[in-house]
């Protein structure tokens, strides 16, 4: 392949596994973690969810060089209950701290029906899907969430003192078409701010405030100010339950105790993960549940749309139907990102 | 005390509670389950929910009189793993239901650090924050939906198919300062729309969109439309969240197979509730969990109001904060309810 090509490239998803992976080996993480972690941001871009795939690998690896996250953790589990584990992620990649805490998680849930894991320790863990698609792939249903560095105020606050923490659910569907929904507390992402700054273009007043609190539709002073919740005090809560549950309960650092990657980059994060697990065998005689799923999305997709050209549907199908379509014809991947895999 | 009264009157929580368990018993209800009903709704008055007080008693009783729901239900609580009950509410009071399967819950809990319980046969539940409240004083944090009657239409759709399914989490916190969110999805409740229509007052744009699925100002209009879920496509997913984990996975009614209670009073919604519960003693040494709890609210708190007047809330404080004051001064209650009461 000609190394010095511009464009982007099409790789199948192992050529583009293989790479990441050789690539985290050599910034001293061990096979295996290297492995789980390319799976994990592959499974993203298969999703189409490009800001939180392999593109991922110059900040994760920029933190691993100034020794911001360790390439060697020694991740410990410890089992509190007979369905609780807490997880001390010992600061390693966060794929890897949260893909062992949900295989550990499903574990328990397997031996108890129900489990949870609790994990601290932790940093950027990618994108919520692939931990949903995993979990879904072996029947389980898998409410996630973390916390995150502080970008959005308290409600009828005037400082960034919560994360825009994410919170993701799963549940097996017929034939792989399984409910994932992965989403963050703002109304809209700070990618989609950078985005507009890049483009030059004005965002709308209600994705975020200036530094003193006030909607701007200027996304450089978004930039220096706060993002909004969806829903307002609806959102806050939300954002303020998540971070109980992935922070304050994990042991984890929480709101404002969670140092920031950019302006911190070799200080850990001590970010927190929720797992929630749930083994659907369980709760009924087989496929009665994905029945009931298919009859779930059927009466969705039955709503005339509003708008004709798009249909009604249902979280996660959107990625399913891209990872589909990139199984087959490749994953575009940017010239940037090959130089650096290479 | 003078019946002929027209002006609303303060009752201690104490004589609300024996007269509504008198009229529950008087319908038919066994008396241990007119307390357990009557002790939620007080509540709900105690918390200043009025609408989802002791005021339902005007719609459960009439349901209860015409055989929409049974006076004695035969509740069966299965364990269908070591930390997973089922619950069949057999179409008993929701709020009857709701607290016996919490209570169920809490012993799964205690038993291995996490429990989840699914009831389905039951119906309206009674706001969430009575059910946090409980497991919160009992040292359980605390996650809670229940599925609901179809007012909301899938994103991009143009008929209701998801119900305006609340949600809540609850965690203990120091003092009986316990962290409560209870919130439903939409940006407002049908409530505030009726309170409209009534005022002749006009609604925001953003609350509901009339049949047509068309924004509207009018609050008549609105009422034959549907609400609109708050984050647009966010709010659609986590409503179809809820429903998943309280419908579809506790085998009881959901999207359009739940049964309006307007439409068809004297059939059996079939409604579904989720309780997860999780022992927070097994997280951390006694105390640890209380400071954690303590220092989140004080950082909450800590940030300059946007508003003077207005200072930063975490979610549950003005709940508890009118507790306290209406179990010094007394519940205020309307004319017309205490006539049905007596």
């Amino acid at each position: 392949m000609d190394r010095s090509v511009q464009q982007s490239e099409k790789l199948s998803a192992q050529s583009l596994r293989d790479l990441g992976s050789t690539a985290f080996e050599r910034l001293g993480v061990p096979l295996d973690d290297a492995r789980l972690c390319t799976d994990l941001l592959v499974m993203a871009d298969l999703f189409g969810l490009k800001t939180h795939g392999m593109s991922r690998l110059e900040s994760y690896g920029e933190r691993l060089r100034i020794g911001g996250i360790k390439s060697k953790p020694m991740i410990q589990i410890e089992r509190v209950a007979n369905a609780v584990i807490k997880v001390n992620g010992d600061n390693g990649l966060g794929p890897v701290v949260g893909m062992r805490t949900l295989h550990a998680t499903m574990g328990v849930a397997r031996e108890h029906g129900v489990g949870i894991g609790l994990a601290r320790g932790s940093n950027h863990f990618g994108p919520i899907s692939p931990y949903l698609y995993e979990a879904a792939q072996s029947g389980f249903a898998c409410l996630v969430c973390s916390n995150a560095t502080t970008t959005i105020a308290p409600w009828g606050g005037s400082d960034a003192r919560l994360g825009n923490n994410p919170i993701g659910f799963g549940a097996p569907g017929p034939q792989g078409n399984h409910f994932m929904l992965d989403m963050a507390i703002s109304v809209a992402a700070r990618a989609k701010i950078r985005a507009a700054l890049r483009d030059g273009m004005a965002i709308p007043s209600t994705w975020a405030t200036d530094e003193q609190g006030l909607p701007t539709t200027d996304p450089a002073k978004a930039l220096d100010g706060f993002l909004q919740p969806m829903g307002g005090y609806k959102g806050y809560g939300l954002a303020l339950m998540v971070d109980l549950l992935a922070g304050v309960m994990s042991d984890a650092s929480y709101l404002t105790h969670v140092k920031s990657w950019v302006d911190a980059p070799e200080e850990p994060q001590n970010l927190g993960h929720f797992f929630l697990l749930i083994d659907t065998k369980v709760l009924g005689p087989s496929g009665w549940l994905l029945e009931r799923m298919k009859d779930f999305v059927q009466i969705l997709h039955a709503s005339e749309p509003a708008d004709a050209t798009r249909p009604v549907l249902v979280p996660g199908e959107i990625e399913l139907s891209r990872m589909r379509e990139r199984l087959r014809d490749g994953i575009d991947v940017d010239a940037a990102l090959l130089k650096l895999l290479r």
